[in-house]
């Protein structure tokens, strides 16, 4: 059985548990509180020296970190990752989207307010964030009209990707009213089978 | 033919350049300077809403962004990514960690020391970028000793997409010579057959 070392409030750790209920494979979680220092003590620097989570352990100690790549890791060979070389190669485009143009604003901006006090500096940075985040969502909202999933005609991990930041952008101060394609296809993707919330 | 939009000063659409060349690929090159609004036209618009190159255009019309993802098409099938899910996983490992952990700095330095002006605003980002960079420089360099390259025992796509910012982080104020097994790494990259440098 694979382990997962991950924190549950945290959308690049929820992507790897959504596709994991939905493949129904059964995973040992590991709560790993990065807010509060636990990736970066001597053991779990051992287990990844960039110190971070998600982290997916098989049962023989081989690791995989980066949520994306253990994304596609789990799902290659599922429905959830189509085998066409072109289908996968607009997976991946996206899912580089998501780390690149997106997850460092939406999330970072939820993390600001979430979880730093009011008076901290970091604050300083949401105006950039808004703006930034802002722009990711609507490369989305225009990519989505007319369209079900980000790639081809059927849910993905492209979108298990892309939700895990998106459905909670709120909390980072974002309105989503303003992407209706965005606010359409999130429903879908929470309608699909085996469907769990991100724990907040 | 496949055309390439891309810069060639940047990293990025570099490793594009780099992998077609190992190839022997045919490619057009379309010259497009995203620091001087080409890729914010309305044409260049409407085949990348997300505004950046490098971007691909297969010679039916189809598009792809994302420089790894690009990799990764181009070279699925070839020996530059191999076949094996386990490596494969590995190499997506490492060229997520590109784009989040070590372009975002190393890159990011690299452009503001050589095309901002010397009073701009932004090089008090300098110290945090130089900090975060030097991060990523030190897990390579723990991951790389007694290793001849980032995944199995082959030059693959993740050192392509690695060796893009890190040959030249000399230009964003990192010192490389802390890092003496990615110096050597950086050495078997450069000696791989048909590499072509950077122009910058």
């Amino acid at each position: 059985m694979v382990s997962v070392y991950g924190m549950k409030s945290s959308g690049n750790c929820y992507k790897v548990q959504l596709l994991l209920e939905q493949l129904q494979r059964p995973y040992r979680w590991v709560e790993t509180d990065s807010a509060h220092g636990e990736t970066r003590t001597p053991e779990f620097l051992a287990k990844n020296a960039n110190g971070k989570v998600p982290l997916l352990e098989l049962d023989d100690g081989r690791l995989l970190s980066e949520s994306n790549a253990i994304l596609n890791f789990l799902a290659d060979g599922t429905p959830y990752l189509p085998a066409d070389p072109w289908l996968r190669a607009q997976v991946l485009q996206w899912m580089f989207f998501e780390q690149y143009s997106h997850e460092p604003y939406i999330a970072v901006a939820r993390f600001i307010c979430l979880w730093l006090p009011p008076d901290h500096a970091r604050r300083a940075d949401l105006p950039r964030l808004a703006e930034r985040g802002a722009q990711a969502l609507a490369v989305m909202d225009k990519h989505l009209e007319g369209r079900e999933f980000f790639v081809g005609d059927e849910y993905s991990i492209a979108d298990t990707a892309l939700f895990a930041y998106t459905h909670c952008a709120a909390d980072g101060g974002f309105d989503l009213a303003a992407y209706p394609a965005v606010c359409a296809w999130l429903a879908r993707v929470q309608a699909q089978p085996r469907f769990v919330r991100l724990q907040s």
